[in-house]
Formats: C-alpha cells, sequence, structure tokens
C-alpha cells in the first residue's frame, strides 16, 4: 500500500511542512522505499517531481522540503510497490491531458481486476493497475464529454461513479485532480482537514516539527490537507469513510456520500 | 527565440557537465532568462523539471549540475518568451503519451501560424504556439498511425515531413523524442557532436569548466549532445543545416537531407 497526500487551497501555499511528514514514511518512520512523487499546479501549469529512491533519502525530496513551491492544488504519492516494479515509469502521480487540461492521479490500493478494462484515448507507459485504471477513468470521462460539461455537479457526479466503479475492483483509494478540483475518494482509509482562521500551531506526527500557521497566513486563507494517515498529533482530521468521496475546490470541501447525496462535510472541532 | 539541448547515447549517462554550460545562457551568458525545462528519460519512464524562473538563478537548475540522472535521452529547452506569457505551462518541454510512451517535444523559433492548424487527438493547455505544433505533431502521427508502423522508416519519414511542413510556418527548430529516438529539425540552427573512443577533454564556452570524458567513460560509450550553438570550444560540431534533420538512437546518427534521403553523416574530425 501506499500514501496519499493532497492539498486545495484558495492562495498559493507551500507544502514544506507536510511534506516533510510524510517523506519520513518513505523509508523512514514509514515503509514506502518504492519510490515518491509529487505535482503541483501553478495556474494552468503543473511540474510533477519523481523519484524512484525513497522518499527518506532522495536528493530532490530534500530539496523540496526546504524550496517552497507555491500552489492551490497538490497531489503527492509515496509509494510501497505492489503490483509493477520499482521504475520511473510506475512511479505515482500519473499525469494525462483532458481538455487542455493536465489531469493527474495518485492510488492507493489494489484494482487488479482493473487491467481488464478496455482502454480509449490513453494507454499506461507502466505496468501498474494504478495507471491502466486512471486511463480508464480518463478515457470514460472523455468518451462521455467529448468537451467540458457545463454543470460542474454532472462532472462530479459522473467521476463519483466511475470511482465507485473502479472500487468495486479492490480497494480504490484516490486522489485526483485538474488544478481546479481536487477529488478525493475513499475506499478504505483517507481523512482531511481544513484550516482557516484562527489559525493555530500544528505537530507533526512522524517528525519533530511543527508549525504555528498564524504566523505563516493571512485571516483569509483557506487550506486543505488531505492524507491516507493524519500527518499532525494535534489537530482533528476528518475521515471520509469508505465508498465516500470529498470533492475540495479552493480548499472547500464539497461531500459525495456513498449512496451519492452532494452536502457540505459536518463541522468537526478543529484542535484535539 | 530559446535554446535547445539534447542527448541520445548508448548508455545510461549524466548531462551535468552541458547542463551546467546551458543554464548560463539563461540570464548570465545569454539572454534565455523567462523559464527552462528538462526531460530525463529513464526506461520507459521519463521525468520532465521545470521551472519559470531563470536558469542560472534556479535552485532546482543546480540541484541538477550536482545531483547526476543518468539517461540515454534528455531533452531541455531554456526559454527567451516570444509568444505566451512567462508562465509555467508556457515552459517547454512538452508531454503527450502516444502508443504508451511519453513524448517530450521543445521547440525553438517562431511558427505563429501553425496555430491556425486543426487539433484532434491533443490540446495545449498553454498558449504558445510551439505547444499547438506539438499536439498538432502528435496528432498527426495518431490519425496517420493508430499502432505504431512496423517499420521504423515509415514513422520517421513521415515525422520528417510534417516537421517540414510546421518549418514551413515559420521558423522550426525542434527536439522531439520517445525514449528511443532523438529527432532533430533543424530550421535555422542545430549542431551536433558524438562522442567516443578514444575520449579526450572538452571545456565548456560559458563557463570555466572542462571534463576529461576519458576518465568517466567507457571504451563502448556513444554519446551524442545536440544543441542550438556548440557548447564547448575545444570541438568540432557539426551543422544539421536548414530544412534537414538528424535522427539519434542510442547515441548514434541518422541523418535526413532536406530532400528527404536517408543516409549516414559525414565523419568529422573531432577535436579542433
Amino acid at each position: 500500500m501506499c500514501e496519499l497526500l493532497g492539498m486545495s487551497a484558495n492562495v498559493p501555499t507551500d507544502l514544506c511542512f507536510s511534506l516533510t511528514g510524510i517523506m519520513q514514511r518513505g523509508g523512514s518512520t514509514g515503509p514506502h522505499r518504492d519510490g515518491w512523487g509529487v505535482a503541483f499546479y501553478e495556474g494552468k501549469g503543473c511540474r510533477i517531481f519523481h523519484d524512484p529512491a525513497p522518499g527518506a533519502e532522495s536528493e530532490i525530496a530534500r530539496l523540496l522540503q526546504r524550496y517552497p513551491i507555491r500552489s492551490c492544488n497538490v497531489i503527492c504519492h509515496i509509494r510501497l510497490a505492489t503490483t509493477g516494479r520499482v521504475a520511473l515509469e510506475n512511479t505515482h502521480p500519473f499525469r494525462r491531458e483532458l481538455w487542455g487540461r493536465h489531469w493527474v492521479f495518485a492510488h492507493n490500493g489494489r484494482v487488479p481486476a482493473a487491467k481488464k478494462l478496455p482502454l480509449s484515448h490513453y494507454r499506461p507507459v507502466g505496468t501498474t493497475d494504478s495507471e491502466h485504471a486512471f486511463c480508464w477513468l480518463l478515457g470514460e470521462i472523455r468518451d462521455r464529454f467529448p468537451e467540458p460539461p457545463q454543470r460542474r455537479r454532472t462532472l462530479d457526479r459522473f467521476i463519483f461513479e466511475r470511482a465507485q466503479d473502479l472500487d468495486g475492483h479492490g480497494i480504490f483509494n484516490m486522489l485526483l485532480g485538474d488544478g481546479r478540483a481536487l477529488y478525493a475518494y475513499c475506499s478504505t482509509r483517507l481523512s482531511w482537514i481544513t484550516r482557516r482562521a484562527p489559525f493555530g500551531a500544528a505537530h507533526l506526527t512522524d517528525a519533530e516539527l511543527e508549525v504555528n500557521f498564524a504566523e505563516v497566513t493571512t485571516p483569509n486563507d483557506i487550506v486543505t490537507v488531505v492524507a491516507t494517515h493524519p500527518l499532525t498529533d494535534n489537530e482533528t482530521w476528518t475521515e471520509i469513510g469508505p465508498g465516500g468521496m470529498v470533492i475540495f475546490r479552493a480548499g472547500t470541501p464539497q461531500e459525495v456520500t456513498p449512496d451519492g447525496r452532494f452536502r457540505p462535510p459536518p463541522e468537526t472541532p478543529k484542535y484535539l
């Protein structure tokens, strides 16, 4: 299995704090030694850093923990290989272009049966079930909507239903984004937290590091982080729950319940 | 205009020496301040580093000059913006997937009229004429060959003819690769050099740096570097010449003359 990390914010925000936490799980506090990758959107642009080396030992990962890339949408993945050998082409996140936008995908779980799903526009470069599932999913979206649908909800619902289809093939925790929305589908485990004013201090579970967000934010900032396991030990993270999805836009969550209802998620107390 | 740099080799080779030279042209010895990018293939995998910051001042560029990523196929681009604002999405090289392989493209020149060419499978994310030309070119390949053609020469010739079409729309110096072949099409200016045993020392034009390749290679290594302007001042580089193309595979060149004949390029003396 792997670790997922995503961010959605209403102002360009750096992810150095959370990256420092999750990279420890790449061979130090966690066993996820088989490569890592992170995609940062900057407007419509998107840059992905990939490294088949363990995150805890990666020179590029060290750079990203101290070199702040500010982004409103980030998707990160730390890999523990289950299917597909350890190689660059099997390193998440994966990216393809649809409607002139970069779509980025990362997966935690196993969906070996999904490899039988027929592909149309997109083909995998590597050998993982994850990339195959992504190519199928994006091809389905493209077949159904040759142009982006007018109503956002139409697309959101379609993606939710196809994610449920993939979930039926195994374990399918997913982060998917196009630079505006971040889709977080939960099969077994995925948690999130929204930080907004009044900001406080957060302490990492995986490293001796604390940040007082009040010192690095403005009162209007909304920053949501989603991860396989909570990254901090003094804040309340919300679990999405099996079969559910949360869609984040500019840091603001929109919940989709397992039976397909859209609603704002319930308020949760912020600090433990 | 911009600076192109490509590498094709028969063994994974790092490009630190040449990158050190060309990054100087990004704001130090050259005016190409508007971002840079480099794609490294590792097998079928491909990682791209992009930075809208000047190469000469970029933290990521500095990392790549000292952190050796070994690759058999590299495409690099240093940008001086002509069309399209300075932004991540307008930063070369561009990448799309075709036939389950990553295709990477970088362009030097201007082909504004190419923006009227109709697109099919691929759409640009940014606003440059270059990315539009790439989307058109790859779409043409895909329309003509839904599956890869059996004969390599068939594909090579098709790419050459489409590159000539694009050249008819302005100035079109191009590097295009799929991880196996590196296509170098010359509209106005593009030079290359193949280094093989017996190796000697090379001295950078843009920085006080000399490398004795004999110390870092084996007798079987073949390493070709292609660039807008020669990067060293004590070796003989071969100019491709307007309307011509050279295809490099595992470091070995195959020339296509402007009238479409395929031939091995003439031998040139190696050192000045």
